[in-house]
């Protein structure tokens, strides 16, 4: 397979865990026989000193002409007195407009070897193994009017059923590729746009006789996500929902630094980023945690280029090399190795190489 | 003193919980020397029953010549497929929005004797002491416009600058009789409410110096109930953030059922009813855990009566009864004694005497 992927490093850690991830695709590439061209490109405070524009006109041809975007953290106090217009995250919300990246793909799976750090009882966290699809582009951060006077202030929160449609489709998909369960969040008891949002949902699940559907109100799936975490597999919800409870969820596992996740569109582009933000105090040091990242390059892999079976291989390949007690200074604790930012990749390299030569041995005795 | 109490006890276990909150109120009167005026008028399903109204207008007559009402709980599966007029949530509905009661207090606090049936780890879990201040007839649920056609929903969220202010004029009031620090919880970074909302704490915040202020992203709070909860006091939000986020913070310690709840105004008039709802699976068998019940009765007295020696020795003779192994039994576990609601209340009764007791003989020596 051929692919080209525009590689946008953005700020403080960004360009390790990019670098990163970037080493890992390159060993897929050779291992698997695929081709990817990298495009490298400015995002961010970043391309705000290089180009006095978060998100330049270079940098959106760059990825115009890509299969899909590995983006690594923007942001830093350095821009933090900028006008809005300036500011690194301006990039990130300009970059997911132009390409009409809707659906936010949050996965949150317990990682054994660090359920220690979860604020959880381990019985409660252990297996968690859940996606998060959030609207990400309509909602009441978006809806207009959105004015404020001396003595007032209005939001909006409009949806149409279309808006609703693709996302809810989104999560049907992911569905299928998983357990077979969609969880939706609304507040149906409440707000008109969540009674439209439940009616579209039940109208979509005919066309995914083989997916189970439970409706689930916000305020509940805030509790549900605390005490029974495992009862979800896919959660499809609105913006601002999502925002509350993908950040909720985030925390459930003790592997907030672990988490990858996807902007995406219907026809499969999107952008992969982690979760975890540009941390700068700890910036161009060789200590970064580049586990998300390299755990977004598979998301891409699966979401933008079907390769499935490569994408798990990541996965593997980084669970392994936690399991063997390797670790970044972030999840530093009893019994774990502490390495650098470039010799945890090195491992996960190696154990990626390990897998391909014992999955091929094993065919070769078949 | 001498007060006159409504009580409502609604559906399901309601009669019997709100039972036992009077007479732990009895008790109080008869030891500190109160008089306490009882009256009883229904309200919810029962309501519906006798009246055809879940809210009918005798008791709203009750209500208005009381100093505080006292709920049980209203609901039941007998009723949901009534008309939403005759829902009994609309009981409650109505009574909050005729009383303008719009500041809604909920504690949470980590009851030691509880801990093990927290989600949370133990240490995460244990000593958390917040209250969260919802702002509960305005925002989202109440806007208008609030519309839906074929193609497209829209809710509204609007504050005014007043509802903004006297709801933090109560958390930073609350901040004065606990800890002293409120968090103020909004999404300033993209809502123009949220940006009047945080404007109007920078100005209120003026009349108390001595309250320590921050702000907060809700999606942040979300994150921090779980993972630092003991770093709030006093938490106050709009309507739809606190109801995610109370609901969130209600899990957090394991004891669920015990949790009270206000609905105030600035005159002090108010409304309290424990968290849980009616569980008419469980009614009528002299089983239900009255605790939340009586921790309500303990709010009255404090917030509408500004009895704070004899809520705080309500919720220390609770706690006693806990920790001297007690239980209803929903909170059954190893070396748990399970009784029925009736011998609890007896046993919280007997503690309360106990205590008076032993205070007096205290004053006696000094
Ligand atoms: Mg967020
Ligand atoms: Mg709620």
């Amino acid at each position: 397979m051929k692919k080209t992927i525009a590689v946008l490093p953005g700020d403080g850690i960004g360009p390790e865990v990019t670098d990163a991830a970037v080493k890992v695709l390159q060993s897929i590439a050779m291992r698997y026989g695929h081709t990817f061209h990298l495009k490298h490109a400015a995002i961010g405070g970043t391309a705000v000193d290089q180009f006095d524009n978060p998100l330049p006109q270079q940098t959106i041809d760059v990825c115009d002409a890509s299969d899909a975007i590995l983006l690594g953290a923007v942001g830093g106090t350095k821009w933090d007195s900028n006008p809005a217009h300036l500011r690194p995250e301006k990039g990130l919300l300009n970059i997911r407009k132009h390409f009409d990246l809707f659906a936010n793909i949050r996965p949150v799976k317990a990682v054994p070897a660090l359920l220690d750090s979860s604020p959880l009882k381990e019985e409660v966290a252990k297996e968690v193994d859940m996606v998060i699809v959030r609207e990400l582009t309509s909602g009441l951060y978006f809806g207009e009017p959105k004015r404020r006077s001396e003595k007032s202030a209005v939001d909006t929160l409009v949806y149409t059923r279309e808006e609703i449609e693709r996302i809810v489709n989104q999560a049907f998909e992911i569905a299928r590729t998983r357990r077979g369960k969609v969880t939706s969040v609304d507040k149906a008891n409440v707000l008109e746009t969540s009674k439209l949002w439940r009616e579209v949902v039940e109208e979509r699940r005919k066309a995914y006789p083989d997916i189970e559907v439970e409706h689930m109100l916000v305020d509940s799936a805030a509790m549900k996500l605390i005490t029974d975490p495992r009862a979800f597999d896919v959660v499809v919800t609105e913006n601002m929902f999502g925002d509350i409870l993908s950040d909720e969820a985030s925390v459930i596992t003790g592997s907030l630094g672990m988490l990858p996740s996807a902007s995406i569109r219907s026809d499969g582009f999107g952008l992969y980023e982690p979760v975890h933000g540009s941390a700068p105090d700890i910036a161009g040091q060789n200590k970064a945690n580049p586990s998300a990242a390299i755990l977004s390059a598979a998301m891409m892999l699966k979401h933008s280029f079907g390769l499935h079976t490569e994408a798990a291989a990541i996965e593997k390949a980084v669970m392994g090399v936690l399991e063997d007690g390797y670790c970044t200074g972030d999840l530093a604790g009893e019994g774990k190795r502490v390495v650098s930012t470039d010799r945890f990749v090195t491992k996960v390299v190696e154990e990626l190489e390990r897998e391909f030569v014992s999955e091929h041995i094993m065919y070769s005795y078949v």
